[in-house]
């Protein structure tokens, strides 16, 4: 199960917003014979690539699998019906599929079907493994990841806002390649009128993210990167300000207006659209709000050795904060490592993975 | 020499305002005979210890050592004597002692006995092991070192001013270890106010440092540990206003008058007491002032995997800062590594040592 769920992890960034999903066969000896994953949206299913590799060696063997096989009319047909015809005796899952038109149903086909089914071995993993998933499921709200580039003394940005650049070009590279793989980089109004950035994936990855900006007011500078590229990658805009922001309609933004714009409603909004994963990018207010709200998930941060300085000076998460040190959001599963001259750490708000 | 240079640092924190030197001596024919190294300030030095050890086998053989041997009658007698007498043939020597009353005295003397004498070898590595004691000697001001703790969102303290705890037990007994070998510990104003520290370190060190307090309106309040402990290990409150601080030197503190208060002050008085290694422990504005007057040597920060958020909570330094990241200062020498769940880094500023 441990390779099925490495394999599964290959389809990150190309399957969602369906789940990643890996596959192996064993014969009814136990050896290997036939391996799979879910490789791209719309795809075929992993058990599907696993029961072709390992033809007529499947009949009596194995099936382990990281996700319940499905069983119904998607993008492709059922997963059961391979299974079944493969004449497997035996399928493992690590997790029941709580997609609706699943939800155990794949499960109760199979040992219906006289199959020796089981689930929940290493189930914790899998569960981690498509969190992102598994939350736009449960709550309709894509899985946030928020991403910082700071000063050894904890400043976004130099006291005059000028921020370029923080981090080494191994760090750029690595948020790069990040957001090639994510639905969307969100971004707050102060950040477009401070930096004009061009929130693009360079070189471009598996999926080409929207690119988000957040502003109530509708304030944004008449010319910008963001504007001016519209039409090659889209960009939205939410604000409470419709009115203000025909002119970025006109050029091919899509401009979604709230009464009220809260950071809920947009990612109410951006689940609609069935983004599973989206990048918080900051300033320092967006960032702010929304570790107010708890609305992290997982943090990338990048730490350069350099001190900057100024009590003016920005740090990456505003908003109100909490009042005491003892309630600080402490991250589970943290890692760090080098990212050429920068620290790199990695980790989740609390109770988001189980670690 | 590098073994030389390994027994030096053992000096680390006790020999102070002495140099740190190791010595090793070869018999004639390359073998090591006899190591040592200065073990304590106005004990005996390190050629002494390695020649003893060596006996005569240190005749026709070689002294290696890591800093020119002395040539004057100070807490010891010169150990140019004990080189003679030991009748070594050649001495190599990393680098010569600045020291006023050596100053190339001892090497000179060597040569004129007729002993082969060389100097330079690992130069580079030596100067930087003695940073602080060549810093003192030049410029008559002390090696300061920074620490902070600061959450993964640059955090010093939350909104509110608190700040226990930001790093976890490991850090702590870091940070307790550095005081220990140190002269002096600084903080601000604020710090008192808003932490009542203690300062001390726990368990204690090689050294007792003195805890120092800048403060140019001498408001500092009335009932604290720093105060109350004044007898049982120093204090030094530096002010514009030593009028208002009576109170204190009668519990024991030492009081200084400044008609100014400037940091380069403090330091030059530190440095008059030939305290080789002194300490800023925050809060934000001493370390954003000696930020701005690049008064900071060596950089220690423990950064914890939590985030408080607040756009009103102390980042670290504070003061004016650098009005582009491009100013920012780049620190050389940079490791990091795990501090229980923190991570530690440790740097330089910039041409502080050779890296
Ligand atoms: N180092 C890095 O990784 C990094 C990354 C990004 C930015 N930066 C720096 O960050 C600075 C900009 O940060 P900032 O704090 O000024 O601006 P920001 O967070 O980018 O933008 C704040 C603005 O976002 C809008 N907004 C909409 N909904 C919001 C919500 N729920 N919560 C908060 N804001 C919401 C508001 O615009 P309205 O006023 O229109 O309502 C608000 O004024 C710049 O100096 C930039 O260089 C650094
Ligand atoms: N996480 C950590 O590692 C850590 C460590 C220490 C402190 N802290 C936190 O830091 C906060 C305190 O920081 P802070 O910035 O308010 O105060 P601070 O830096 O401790 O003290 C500032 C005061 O120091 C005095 N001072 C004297 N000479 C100065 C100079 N040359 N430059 C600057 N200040 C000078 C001034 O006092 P006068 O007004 O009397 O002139 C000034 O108001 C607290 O919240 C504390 O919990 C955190």
């Amino acid at each position: 199960m441990r390779h099925a769920l490495a394999l599964a992890a290959r389809g990150r960034g190309a399957v969602e917003p369906n789940p990643m999903v890996g596959a192996v066969v064993l014969d009814p000896t136990g050896k290997p014979v036939g391996e799979g994953w879910h490789q791209k949206f719309g795809g075929p299913h992993a058990e599907v690539f696993a029961l072709q590799a390992a033809g007529a060696r499947a009949r009596g063997g194995t099936l382990l699998v990281t996700l319940e096989p499905c069983c119904h009319h998607g993008k492709t047909p059922p997963c059961t019906d391979a299974v079944l015809r493969a004449g497997v005796a035996r399928v493992v899952a690590a997790m029941a599929d709580p997609f609706p038109r699943v939800a155990g149903g794949g499960l109760a086909l199979l040992r219906a079907a006289g199959v020796d089914v089981q689930v929940g071995l290493c189930e914790a993993d899998a569960r981690a493994l498509n969190a992102p998933y598994l939350k736009l499921l449960s709550t309709g709200r894509p899985w946030v990841h928020a991403k910082w580039a700071m000063t050894l003394d904890g400043k976004l940005a130099a006291r005059t806002g000028d921020s370029k650049w923080i981090s080494g070009a191994e760090s750029r590279r690595r948020v790069h390649e990040l957001r090639g793989r994510l639905d969307a980089i969100l971004v707050g109004r102060g950040t477009v009128v401070a930096d004009d950035p061009l929130l693009t994936a360079r070189p471009a990855g598996v999926r080409v993210p929207a690119r988000v900006v957040l502003t109530a007011s509708g304030e944004l500078p008449a010319a910008c990167q963001l504007r001016a590229t519209a039409r090659e990658a889209p960009v939205l805009v939410y604000t409470a300000n419709p009115g203000k922001l025909g002119g970025w309609a006109a050029d091919g933004a899509e401009v979604v207006g709230f009464g009220e714009l809260t950071l809920d409603a947009v990612l109410a909004d951006l689940g609609r659209r069935r983004f599973t994963n989206v990048l918080l990018e900051g300033g320092a207010g967006l960032l702010g709000a929304a570790r107010d709200a708890d609305a992290i998930d997982e943090f990338h941060v990048f730490i350069a050795p350099k001190v900057v300085g100024g009590s003016a000076a920005l740090t990456p998460v505003g908003g109100t904060g909490a009042a005491r040190m003892a309630e600080a959001l402490t991250l589970e599963g943290v890692t760090f490592e080098p990212s050429g001259a920068d620290v790199y750490v990695h980790g989740f708000a609390p109770g988001r993975v189980v670690v």
